[in-house]
């Protein structure tokens, strides 16, 4: 018996599977493309480890991602360390660490292999992909702006159509709750009620910010509609403050693509765990799920930063599928060099390793198009 | 005081690290590369998961990797599981499941991360990047010589000179000091001594075989030599039969690639855990590390394998370094189609937000190489 043998070595963990072919070659397609659209605008790559000391890798994430976190024990030693469950705190790190002395603004991308725990009995992926930028050391309606319209080359190159940008400010509504003045258990249950947008509990809640929290959840929706509402509420200052951002973020990613959509949901806040100020979420018409997110936030020593991640499983359910090299059998006995000027031009070669009788079946047999002679290439 | 602040934030443990700017682009078109290679060469690309149940992931990997593994628990199944350290038997996993009724040969390529307890006190890496195929279901010399021509080919367009493979075959000496009939203590003495390439030892310890082991220990050198003196020796059956499989791989090889340099050395079986034919090591002159390692061996259901892994760490170590795209500062105001055909051209755009007064010194401080204008670029 062979030592692989085994009737249940099929079965994998929840939450972890295999891509075949086409997949993984279209993930991996997918991967490079959009790095090679960050890199092309100064973006710079760095890889980090996928496991770094719990203590540096959790910091500054949120409760959220410390709870999704699978630990293991570095018997070196003797701490624990942590699978990363997502790669911006990394990024940060080295921004603060071994590029402290770049120069400002420090444009960085990434891509590599997330593991989260998920949520018992709907997992879901738990090996996730990221691929994304880090734009730190500036603060800026046009900064915010670039990185969403970075990512929507990226996702335009893909082929990717109809894809919307939703913008939000967590800090904006906290701002507005904050204001009700209200004691801490009333704060979380208007915080709750905002969240689910459920306008009875928040009129009931909001105390004099009622009217506020009351009209900023009526601005949604496409970007200049949301905004001119938005425009007509009388907010505190600190949350006047934010809505002014948000206009200024969208005015200049209109300005430089006039034809992509953008929304703004000025009162989501859910599943954002350390921004400060813009953020911003990736779909595409027809794809339930999210194709990346990102926003502003402060980094190592409340350097300004803002990034976004794209997610290249996503972003491959979302593409037209790809094309891969058109696969041709070369008989046993065809010089290499034949074999070598039909990989040039695009072919993938499929060796036999010994003469055939009838290499046209052979060929269909191993799954390929075309059946390759010295001079010739005949199609099946 | 920002969420990410922590002075010990920087350091990593023992074995992880970053990669940075160059080496992280480097390390990632080396794998591209490679993959290309593969792919040009009907190898189709699966992407299996970095965590698999312990059980089915070290079926058959042998000891040493399960000791150099590190595990954590599934909350969801409560079983254990484990990151990978090698993607070889994902791979044969893949191929005896998922990819059963696809016809055979299978040719398959894999690119990923695996993580490495290593050994206390001298670590190294403990995360390696691997990119390798397997080709499953056959079992010939041409097959065995495919997969290290291909790797060839893949070193050759990253462009790393003086490269050698050290083919060995662990089963022939194996099967040498087993004919030598010893009990099982001798035997284990014998093969340490062989495994020392101690001759003294060999020659007390190894009874009649003492003359064959002794010789085969000369036989190590370039394969026209060596494998002329492995000819001349009188070998037991089993180990006759190895060493002709290993003559004709040499063969194939040279007739393929006449300027490939290629070592042979029969009794070299150190580090191979499951092997049963010839196995092939990568080295580039100048460089001590191992470029990647392969071999023949039995997968799921004992279906003849042969496969190959390179390291990418080790060849952007190898190879000469890459350029990167050259980067151009656009100051804030200059139009996006005039960035855009920029970065058409092969540049980086490093964009400006807001005018500076000296653009030429504001696109040094940035490390860019030229400043552009709407019609002209200027370097520095």
């Amino acid at each position: 018996m062979s030592p692989f043998e085994d009737p249940n070595v099929g079965l994998l963990p929840s939450g972890f599977i295999d891509l075949l072919q086409h997949e993984a070659e279209a993930e991996a397609r997918g991967i490079e493309t959009v790095m090679e659209v960050f890199g092309a605008h100064g973006y710079e790559r760095v890889r980090p480890p996928l496991c770094e000391f719990e203590a540096s890798l959790l910091l500054g994430s949120g409760e959220a991602l410390t709870e999704q976190t699978f630990r293991l024990m570095d018997p070196d030693s003797r701490r624990m360390m942590a699978l990363r469950p997502d790669m911006t705190t990394q990024i940060a790190r080295i921004a603060a660490t071994r590029l402290a002395d770049r120069p400002r603004p420090l444009r960085l991308s990434y891509t590599g292999t997330c593991v989260v725990l998920g949520t018992p009995g709907r997992e879901g992926e738990r090996q996730i992909t990221q691929a994304g930028i880090e734009l730190i050391g500036v603060d800026s309606a046009l900064a915010d702006a670039e990185v969403v319209l970075i990512a929507a080359e990226a996702l335009s190159r893909l082929e990717i159509a109809h894809v919307s940008f939703d913008l939000s400010c967590p800090a904006l509504a906290q701002a507005v709750i904050d204001a009700a003045g209200l004691p801490s258990a009333g704060r979380a249950q208007l915080a709750h009620a905002v969240d689910r947008k459920d306008a009875a509990a928040v009129a009931a809640l909001g105390g004099h910010m009622a009217p506020v929290l009351t009209a900023l959840l009526d601005a949604a929706g496409p970007a200049a509609t949301a905004l001119r509402a938005l425009g007509t509420i009388d907010l505190p200052s600190e949350a006047r403050r934010h809505a002014e951002r948000l206009t200024a973020v969208a005015h200049a990613i209109a300005d430089a693509a006039p034809d992509l959509r953008v929304t703004v949901d000025p009162v989501e806040f859910r599943g954002w765990q350390y921004h400060t100020g813009v953020c911003m979420t990736v779909f595409a018409r027809g794809v339930r799920e999210e194709l990346g997110r990102g926003g502003r936030y402060l980094a190592h020593a409340s350097e300004p930063a803002c990034g976004l991640t794209l997610r290249p499983e996503a972003l491959l359910r979302a593409a037209r599928p790809i094309a891969l090299r058109k696969r041709v059998y070369v008989p046993h006995g065809l010089s290499a060099a034949r074999a070598q000027a039909l990989r040039a031009e695009g072919f993938a070669t499929v060796a036999g390793f010994a003469p055939v009788a009838d290499p046209a079946s052979e060929a269909r047999r191993l799954d390929c198009l075309y059946v390759a002679s010295h001079n010739d290439l005949t199609r099946l």
